[in-house]
């Protein structure tokens, strides 16, 4: 830490102005120069930018939390149908529910000043809550009728292989995640499969099956390998972020790329709010590259990023 | 709570999408139906809209937080300039920046990547840190300059009045949230007054000042029991939220409309993360009202709502 | 909600006092009748005690975060020892770090002046860093060559037979997790196994592994649908969090006690941070349990647990 | 930071053990070894065992949030009552409810099962709510009786007087912050007193009162400035914690020893969540400090401090 020479990295914080014609990058242009985490945001899009227009560069994104429950499948989608994402590595939950959706279910929301419905009322009428968004049991129903009609090709195929295979059998033309991901051949990690009502549901009608982790985690290192450059982006944290980071972490080239959007933080020692300079220690990010955390719910900063790259990709 | 009918009240959530062209009304609109901190941020919006467009609503504004060293002088600017803002209460803090800006100094920032010098060091040069910005110690010098010419025209004064006859002193055209409250005849409360640099400085030079800070509290009771209709926006808890809570505890008509931006949160019991809808069983909020809290860094969500409030009214 | 009685459940807040003389039951007791986070620790333990006792009453326990670094391995070792955990839910880097311990790598502390050491140094000096713990390098070269030496006896066998067959190649009179559940015979499941550096090394080395998962899941299943009654204690989210409740959702008993200790919120949306409240709306916990999220680093509120539990049944 | 020397500085993580005979002292010395926030808690005790037996130090303790409706008066009366307190900041919350607990009223707890009652109805039965703990509008009556019959000896005595005269007005042998302060003759210092239920009660009835905060700040000045040796405990941020800070950042000797407990963290950038080590960059720490921020809900971590002082200093 250059700690001596601080005075010639110091430059003055923007005391920026918003008008009714401010645009998405303008604005991310003048929150770059400020501080906290609008500043962290400002740089979040500047980083993801830059690893789109870096050459070679593979993206990893880790996807955890409920982002689509609480309606941003769309802007996931897009994040993958514009390439801005090149390996997927997300929770059970997430493909879960992506399930629901592009199979026609919906995902339901209350009102703030009716925010508090009593949840042995809501179980007594099979509707599940997930903080402020709710899904009625019923879409557990749908989602078994279309499980025990899959025929799965290999009981022990990778859990990669296997959500690729169960994403051609979805609608074209929906805003599935698992579905752009078939049509763009993004592969899909997903290595906390069985801790998900799909898997449940598979597992259930396929006495069988067993899907082949470990060959999902080869496969994984393999392309991390491969990486002539590396960038991440991570999205609260949990199982997708360290299986990223652990892909990373004995290749040649570690991340030279990250973001991280979480509510987590450092103090309690787990690793979804563990700062992105100690990843650095490990080798998992390298010496050189531009990170940058933004200590913000994710269903408010990844639709700001995704307008930002669309902006700026236009 | 209407538990019973909770299936009249649920509707879908909105899978939004986002293009090049959205702008920010629109995906307001759009976050208003998802969950999560982006529908209360919507929200949020929407009930300010509602406030500025309310007849006769009185819109109390807390602000805690070093929002000024962070880069957001401008917008509180605009949110007084606008007229979004009728009482003003705020930390000794925020002014003691404010003022440092205003008379031509500035706060400094470093990069992501060198966010972490050595605070000894750091003392040794006179360069005071505020998490990632910096003001240099001859800051306060130019403050004390300032302050030594001063000729404050009553030692009883209240606090509201000292801060009105301090913005006039300041230079037109500044970006002074001071001045603007002059020009604008804003009335600026700051409760714990004492408790920043700026009144060491005016105590250290007047060693008979005594600005009575009980008229405040009167006089801000009886704004608020004049009010006809009540909003509050409070940013960041501390005093503020609670003077303007306090002072319409007993009115005949408390807050309608009431949006809290804060990273707190209510389970460790202070005032700062309690629950907008706590302050209903205090007759703080009434039972009607609009309420919405953001768990957002305000250098995020502020930004973000002076956007959509001005491109709203237009 | 029982609205309109509150007036019969409220009671007296009580004022406690400490002396010297204080013992930890007697402590917990006071705590009780308090408010906020103190309050639910103290019903935590209660409720623990309560599980403890309950005749037929299956404890699942549910194990993220970094707790074996922290310096926690020999209470959670306790709490298997002594029977207050029948079934074990947990992540690899918990697996991998008490391994490490079991074949005699220690884990490293800083102090709190010197926290913040420069990670690209740590890196150069092969240092890895867990907030303020430190574990070098050649931890994972002493877990490679036990794994190297390892015959697993079946490619396809679960994951947790495989950690029961782990549990039982490492020391006796270690403090190990997982070889004190291998003598006591509890069953540790680890859903996102290939997730950690252990699994990786096992990985490496056994090009035809492929644990089955999906046994796993099915296994942990019948073990919640044949609980009578079911109590859970979850420490810190994440996958075993989840993997516990999945299991009970459909079972005949749901969840009877149900105990959390997190510093995760709900407004974020994710499932760690989830109140126990909104798993009765799934039917995870039943509408008659009692239950106690702590806002608590774990590393202080599980040794309390631990201490108020071993003076109880002493 | 002294980078290239971290293998001299880091030490073995102590996998420490607790038995039913396991003392606070004992567990304290144990977790002082490991890592996290237990570690932080561990060494907190240390620190603060150190302060009260450093010759001359003056021991400055800022308590925020709502800790005497929590049930924690008593714990506050004994740190007052056994000297580990010299000077107190605080707020006019704390005050108010310890005023109304030496007058005789209760605050009042739920039940965790039953802990969402509808603030509407708490409303029209006069009942406040502090997160889990209530308190009856009637208090305030008792508050306002208490107050009407006071007769002020000077309108311009500074704050810490008139508390000071207060605490004289209070029942002998009660547990009363106030009182204590009184009978010990420990200044209580309450920079945003008028932000207080019980200031309005006292403007309301005395409509000449002018309490000289101005006065407050410079006898606080001159306190720090005359301690040869200076040490601090803040508990919760706000307002105490800022005017402990400031009146430090130019005496001859800051602090040497400081404690933080609280909930609020770095990131947002405001001084209740800033780090201790950010307070050296200002000189309100001194560069050789002992300093140790523990993340904790004050409940939990203020009874083991003062368990572990009176079994230290029995």
């Amino acid at each position: 830490m250059p700690d001596k020479n601080f005075k010639d990295i110091l430059r003055k914080i923007n005391q920026f102005g918003i008008t009714k014609n401010t645009d998405i990058v303008e604005l991310i242009n003048s929150l770059k120069d400020t501080g906290f985490n609008a500043k962290r945001l400002a740089i979040a899009c500047e980083i993801y930018k830059e690893m789109v227009n870096a050459k070679n560069c593979v993206k990893f994104f880790g996807l955890a939390g409920a982002l689509v429950p609480a309606g941003l499948q769309k802007v996931i989608f897009d994040f993958l149908n514009e390439e801005f994402i090149d390996i997927l590595v997300t929770t059970g939950a997430n493909l879960t529910h992506d399930l629901a959706e592009a199979l026609g279910y919906q995902h339901l929301q209350g009102t703030l000043e009716n925010a508090e419905f009593d949840d042995k009322i809501l179980h007594r009428e099979e509707m599940n809550r997930i903080y402020d968004v709710y899904m009625p049991n019923k879409v557990y129903e749908g989602i078994e009728d279309f499980v025990a009609k899959i025929e799965i090709p290999d009981n022990d195929m990778s859990v990669s292989s296997f959500l690729k295979f169960l994403g051609k059998q979805l609608p074209e033309n929906s805003n599935s995640i698992l579905r752009v991901c078939y049509d763009k051949d993004i592969p899909i990690f997903c290595p906390a499969f069985t801790d998900s009502g799909l898997a449940m549901q598979l597992g259930f009608h396929n006495q069988n099956l067993n899907l082949n982790h470990f060959k999902d985690m080869l496969d994984m290192v393999n392309l991390a390998w491969d990486a002539q450059v590396a960038g991440m982006c991570i999205v609260g944290g949990g199982v997708p972020k360290n299986f990223i980071m652990q892909s990373l972490q004995f290749c040649p080239n570690s991340a030279t790329f990250a973001i991280q959007i979480t509510m987590d933080r450092p103090e309690p020692g787990g690793l979804s709010g563990a700062s992105l300079r100690e990843a650095i220690s490990w080798g998992k990010i390298n010496e050189k590259a531009k990170y940058s955390t933004v200590i913000s719910d994710a269903t408010i900063a990844l639709p700001i990023i995704l307008w930002y790259l669309k902006k700026s990709f236009k």
